[in-house]
């Protein structure tokens, strides 16, 4: 299988030759926002609204995308061409660029944009996101949108990776962390939600607005099941009949375990499974979706 | 003037080869810690206690250095006396590592290792760092340390680049941000402090534990000036008679504006100058010091 490719700026390369200085102020400055979106079967899944977002973030940071949305849209689409997969995960990055030394104003600089298209990921392994995965509700507070807008995609997730570490230690798969509020926000990398009552619940602030998060609100809509979203207490986890994730880089992920006590029965519930099903079999069908060759050749 | 020497992982480089993966965790999950140092008059300050900060933030990020205090202390030194500076920035940090493509754990990854000495760098430029600069109180929170602790120097500073950017919006140099509980916190990369009755203050939680704000409260206590670490009210920025900031990379600086409003008599305050005259005259003379030449010699 191919690595896949890598476009820094104007040029494509290799992964392996992916590199950028030391000095950028999207890495020491955490002065940086991304967006994915993936390919499955050759069929881009929702791009213009992954772009859209990209292109919030930008703004939110204020960083100046020198690229047009019709550009970025070609450049993605090139990626996966030239990488040659027909599943894939497609990140866009933008970081504030390289100052002249001592300069500390970050008006002025030159971003620099990586766009590339990778072998598809599975955030926990295909078996466990499609099966099921322990989540710990973390100690570990998430960055307060107060702080830095999570509805803006950033790099600064130190707190996701020492929740996922805590996660570890007692023996779950990955976290869901608590804002500053007291009320449930997101894990590293995906929304959740609960099933009460038949019911799906998800929390609205300090999360990144998922477009995976939007599908499932679609899916439920079509499939005649209440949608909501709203703060959620983390006892409720414990209330909820099911719980589950989603992030493109997994799709719909039951979630099995919280704190190491059984979800349900243990298995992925009936609503999720239904949820899952139907987005798979529609990102399968192209749903919400483009395909790269069709977007070079237009 | 030279411009530098960066050492990564085992090798010298000039600056403008210093490069690093764009899949480094250090910066995809903002997943490293740093220090900063300096020599003056080829002296370093601090330089062991600097060391040891590093220590304690990869410590609390979970992060393991591959090299020991002693080595680190030979690499700071090498990169100084490679790049022949007397006056130098030394910045030394650690990221994660590069992980298999795919692969979202964190640990057993091979940390990377960066140190590197460039020219002295004043802030806010040498005649403002000296003579007083304007800040403006964010509306911006700072990043909690519950979600981040902010005593583990770290790279997730989105929230110091949005504080820095609305603050240049408002006419002034910098910023000054809030924390989750409403007290005052620091600014991007340096401490401040208020002068009231005789006394200096400085914030002591939500904030970097700075070694020169160390070296304030020492040349405070050795001068007799009643030094205290206390919560801090936005509000008393306006009833201070002094204030001013600390930082490796600008020494002792007065405030001479708040929010547009003058400090006093809008300019450096009487104690202030004292601290900042005593730090200077210190550095020159090689306080708390060690040269380069001496810790490669041994």
């Amino acid at each position: 299988m191919s690595d896949g490719i890598v476009f820094i700026d104007g040029e494509y390369m290799h992964p392996r030759d992916a590199t950028m200085s030391i000095f950028d102020t999207g890495f020491v400055w955490g002065d940086c926002v991304y967006d994915v979106t993936s390919t499955w079967n050759g069929w881009f899944f929702m791009l213009d609204e992954h772009l859209e977002r990209f292109q919030r973030s930008c703004e939110g940071f204020r960083l100046e995308n020198p690229y047009s949305f019709e550009e970025m849209r070609r450049i993605c689409a090139e990626c996966v061409d030239r990488s040659g997969l027909s599943n894939s995960y497609v990140k866009m990055q933008i970081t504030r660029g390289v100052p002249p030394h001592g300069v500390r104003d970050p008006r002025g600089l030159t971003p620099s944009v990586v766009v590339y298209a990778v072998p598809y990921v599975w955030i926990w392994g295909e078996d466990k996101c499609r099966n099921g995965v322990s989540l710990h509700v973390s100690s570990v507070e998430r960055v307060s949108s107060r702080a830095i807008d999570q509805r803006f995609k950033n790099y600064n997730r130190a707190d996701l990776v020492q929740a996922r570490l805590e996660a570890y230690d007692n023996g779950c798969d990955d976290a869901i962390l608590t804002g500053a509020d007291g009320f449930l926000t997101e894990g590293p990398g995906y929304n959740f939600f609960i099933v009460r009552d038949g019911t799906v619940a998800s929390p609205d602030y300090n999360v990144l607005e998922g477009i995976t998060r939007r599908a499932v609100r679609e899916i439920c809509e079509r499939e005649g099941i209440p949608f909501e979203l709203r703060e959620i207490r983390p006892e409720e986890l414990s209330e909820a009949s099911e719980v589950f994730t989603s992030t493109t880089a997994g799709g719909v992920m039951p979630v099995t375990g919280i704190n190491g006590t059984p979800v349900g029965n243990g298995h992925a519930g009936i609503v999720t499974s239904r949820i899952q099903s139907t987005y798979w079999s529609e990102r399968e069908a192209g749903w919400h979706g483009v395909r790269a060759g069709d977007i070079l050749a237009s």
